[in-house]
């Protein structure tokens, strides 16, 4: 994705370059592939402007581009782009930035 | 639809001319067509006012008139005009930006 | 329905005059048949004083007698005047204006 | 119900004296008996105090006693004094006052 | 229940001595039999200190020991004293007062 | 327990030691045994710091260590230390204080 | 997990190593085997930033690294590392710390 910034998430979403799955060893994590509610990592390629609060202020994101991150496998909404997988999900759906 | 403006959404709802299903390609995305929420394409023909906070103001959209957007395709109401099918969504349901 | 004060909506709440499916042409706008939500065309005849908000106040309705709304079909309460059907929706539920 | 004050409804709710079916016809309007939601009118006998808001001032209610009003009919509870209904119900359950 | 003050119910709730169905008659209310949501009659013996805000004040509560008042059958939670049945209900539970 | 301390409950919760159903007779109150809803009383042995509200300030709880309290069954989780259960429960759970 | 910060949890998250069933005993503290909602214990490896409140500002944690505490079995998001179980949770799903 030559030129990741083609696709510009709206508020509080971020694009993620999806991992294949025999790549799911991040940092020397493993992840569990019997849990109930299935992570997956990803590393995320472009950041929205952040969520909107109640006063009309935006809220900082609180990851950024590059960063490889754990989220909800059943979380977002999928684009594809020269055969990889994108997904645009919510930053509440990210559960943990692997370092 | 000569003349967009006869089609004024309410709130923070905008007017989007759907694409057609073979013209979803736009700057070299390609949508998945067995994502399990498949998203749609769109260009923004009219835009709402803005959502009305909690205080009462109005938040600007943040998109304007002219751009393709990456939307759930289950959202929004449909109208027909000439033979093309228009969409009136919510801005929340709008996911990213094609530029 | 002469006389459209005889009903005065309460908060956000108008009155429309419902129209008949063989006149939902209005601008040029078609309304597609077969959409999942089928929105109606209807005339606003009377107008609540708007929403009260969090902190008491009144936020001014977005929309005036003699404006014709696109509305959800299955939205409001309907009363009958003179066979005529009128239909009181919040306006939530209204759309888009059509002008 | 000589004295309506016997009955004092707490917040924004309000004691209605229901309209006998064969007298639905108010200020010339006729409602619908095959409506989805039947709305029913009422005459208002006694207001209380109104809703209390978020920042604990109260909300003046919007109706007052001797209003002919319609509210939906699977709404408030029942009461009946001499042969006759009463109604308690929410003013948010009114839908508009009949002049 | 001699001192009634050995119960307290906590933020916004009251303890109501329930009146037996052959006494649902007070001050010249019959409650109907077969009404869908069945109110009943109960004297309030002890009111907590009110409901905590958002912002952490405590509102006043609107009934006071001695209150006769309608309530809805189905709320709270009963606890017996000497063969007579107690209920402990939040105050938006309580209809209105009868007077 | 001794050392009732060894458990420190978060926010609004408390910790209870429940008491067995043949001594649900506390200051004169039998609880029903068919009611819907079934109480139960516990003492309180320890409790948290108090619900964090919207703006960030902690609630100071409304119950305190040794109070005797009725809750609701069916609330809480349970914990269990030299054969006597606990229940770690939340404020709101807590109907009534039995002085 | 030989240095546990290769996982940063987002908000009010917290990683937890699992303890293993035979381990759940913890400060004396045995978890009922048959309560309905079974609780577990865990030690916190990893805190994040803690919850953004409404207005934007960030809630400091109440849990810290190195807190054992009890959790409700069926929250979080689980990864593996080197044969152990870490869970990510969020705060309010732990329900007490044991000291």
């Amino acid at each position: 994705m030559e030129g990741y910034k083609v696709l510009k998430p709206l508020g509080d979403r971020v694009v993620l370059e999806v991992q294949k799955e025999e790549e799911q060893t991040v940092g020397g994590i493993v992840l569990a592939s019997n849990a109930q509610e299935k992570p997956q990592t990803g590393k995320i390629v472009v950041v929205g402007d952040g969520k909107v609060l109640d006063n009309g202020e935006k809220l900082a994101p609180s990851v950024k581009t590059g960063d490889t991150v754990l989220f909800d496998k059943y979380a977002g909404t999928e684009v594809k782009y020269e055969e990889k997988a994108y997904l645009v999900v919510h930053e509440k759906d990210i559960v943990a930035i692997v370092d």
